[in-house]
């Protein structure tokens, strides 16, 4: 059994957004008034993989679900995660409002395999509220779904209307990348000049994130809360919670509200995907750095479909990571972190 | 025998700059004319261990380098790494020049354990190599010093004078945290709300330093150069380069100027310190982080005298690290890197 974080379905082609979008903002779309900054970094190969035809639901089943097995598919909608960087409010709340819509009539519908992400416009931090209240409710919408590169730090109070309404739903908080370098550049010091250095410097977003979602308090603020970082690798973390640990044993007064360790916030409340997993030179570090950032807990596997770095569930992972752990990643982590029915003791993955 | 790559020693008190200015700047700095911005992050209990009252060479000979079984320092001189921030460009050189003049009058002249960094101006390129080929000749001359925060990252070839002057003087290019968030924010994001997390972060900016030159081919244009990063930790280099080669392996026809994998560039032009030194949870995971990393090339010792999170040679290590990988750490790596005798034989550190 295997659940899949992170599968990519568009609203256009055959499966446009138009329907969904209420009446008075159809112009502003067609006007561009949807414009947001662009961060310049583009892969010559393009993103998605050119082997596959797929732009409907059905499509997804047949060339990804079905051939796969996978039992739940996780969906990040486009529009998705960055509408937030749209300039105009309005435009970014409608957008998200008809994505949501979309994703409900159109993949949830076809299939109860699909989980959804509610889309959110997290520059409007009350409306994006609302909007996941609105649609949260539906029992396959499992999380919502943003981006790395924003505004503020994740920590930020600005957001906390947002965690308050994924609490109250019982929706995972989760990022994706995909927007660094729009707002701000992708890296602390400046804008890379290559697609290679700024496709590198994706998960800087994810551990300045971390950081400032376990020093704010945010964990503290909102005890159910639960963050989903997508598609910004794993082994990072390791590094940076004993970074975090230490630097916090000499200075926990400084931050008076939190009453534990930054790791042991972070390894309750926060998961990771897979995808694009990493390959070390020998097989063996995989195993070592999975045990040292507690893959058992924080690990969920993705694919990353239909994109060109797509992890294949049958060849992801090196043949010495054990079966109890694979079962894990693959299945029992997420499964657990979106409220989904238990693996079948005798079901274990190939 | 123990080479400490980052002690930081003070032009001021006893020690003092002033002589070593030039006349027709001395009114620049008295009237503040050497401003730089601030980052406004403030470590509540001090920089410095409050145990030591340390102004002068004798001071340090007397509490670190004697009592410890120092066989080489590497002096982080201050003003040092973040002279490059100082808007007025000719104050910035001027006091670069005396920072060096004053090094080799005070410290290298007194002790010739101690060996020097070049303080050098990045925001001024050639006036940068014109100094480190004026003072880069002194024998006890090792390095030049820099901050992880500058105008560009690394790669950038407005620096390619400093690194052309770095290979022709022999001399290493390291650069040291320390004015993160003056010029950018230290984190992709924003600005974070403490000092702890402030601190978290400094090792974003050396990842995307690596990412940089890596890619933008310096180490091909400079094979002879070498860079060293200070007080950043390590840990975060194995994950960095597992994605740099995954990524490097799929987008090589984008960067034509590479004729090796990122890690290999890396592995062999770039080294690191010890401090502040990882602490895992169980010091197994740090004896194999250091393997991932190649720790038996890339690490170096150093203490962070006499800061407050200062790393003990006696204690650093968890005691499972083999005695031949902690002297390649101590003192084999940075002797290599620097030039210095090879450790005797017999002489195994404790």
């Amino acid at each position: 059994m295997i659940i899949d974080c992170d599968i990519h379905v568009y609203a256009n082609g055959k499966c446009p957004l138009e329907p969904f979008i209420p009446a008075r903002f159809r112009e502003a779309i067609t006007s561009r008034q949807n414009s947001s900054p662009g961060h310049g970094y583009a892969n010559p190969f393009g993103v998605d993989r050119r082997d596959l035809e797929c732009e409907t639901p059905a499509d997804v089943v047949r060339l990804h679900l079905d051939p796969l097995g996978i039992t739940y598919g996780v969906l990040q909608p486009q529009p998705g995660y960055s509408v937030s960087m749209i300039h105009a409010q309005d435009v970014a709340n409608a957008l998200a409002q008809a994505s949501n819509d979309w994703q409900i009539e159109t993949y949830l519908r076809h299939d109860p395999r699909f989980l959804g992400s509610v889309c959110v416009n997290l520059g409007d931090p009350r409306a994006a509220a609302a909007e996941i209240r609105r649609v949260g409710g539906h029992p396959q919408m499992v999380q919502i779904i943003t981006c790395g590169e924003q505004v503020h730090l994740f920590g930020h109070r600005a957001y906390d209307p947002v965690y308050e309404a994924c609490c109250e739903m019982g929706l995972v908080f989760a990022a994706h990348p995909g927007a660094e370098g729009s707002l701000n550049s992708s890296t602390p010091v400046g804008r890379p000049s290559s697609y290679f250095e700024w496709h590198n410097s994706l998960p800087l977003t994810f551990q300045a994130h971390l950081g400032s979602l376990v020093a704010e308090g945010t964990f503290e603020k909102f005890p159910e809360l639960r963050v989903m970082l997508v598609e910004g690798g794993v082994s990072w973390l390791a590094p940076l919670l004993w970074r975090m640990d230490k630097n916090f044993k000499a200075l926990r007064s400084t931050l008076p509200w939190l009453r534990e360790l930054p790791s042991e916030y972070v390894l309750r409340h926060c998961r990771l995907t897979t995808q694009p997993i990493e390959e070390p030179s020998s097989p063996e570090f995989l195993v070592q750095m999975y045990a040292m950032l507690k893959a058992e807990r924080t690990v969920c596997f993705s694919t990353d479909f239909p994109h060109w770095d797509f992890d294949d569930p049958r060849r992801a992972f090196p043949s010495r990571l054990p079966q109890s752990l694979k079962d894990r990643i693959l299945y029992d982590n997420a499964a657990e972190l979106y409220g989904l029915p238990a693996r079948k003791p005798e079901e274990v993955t190939a």
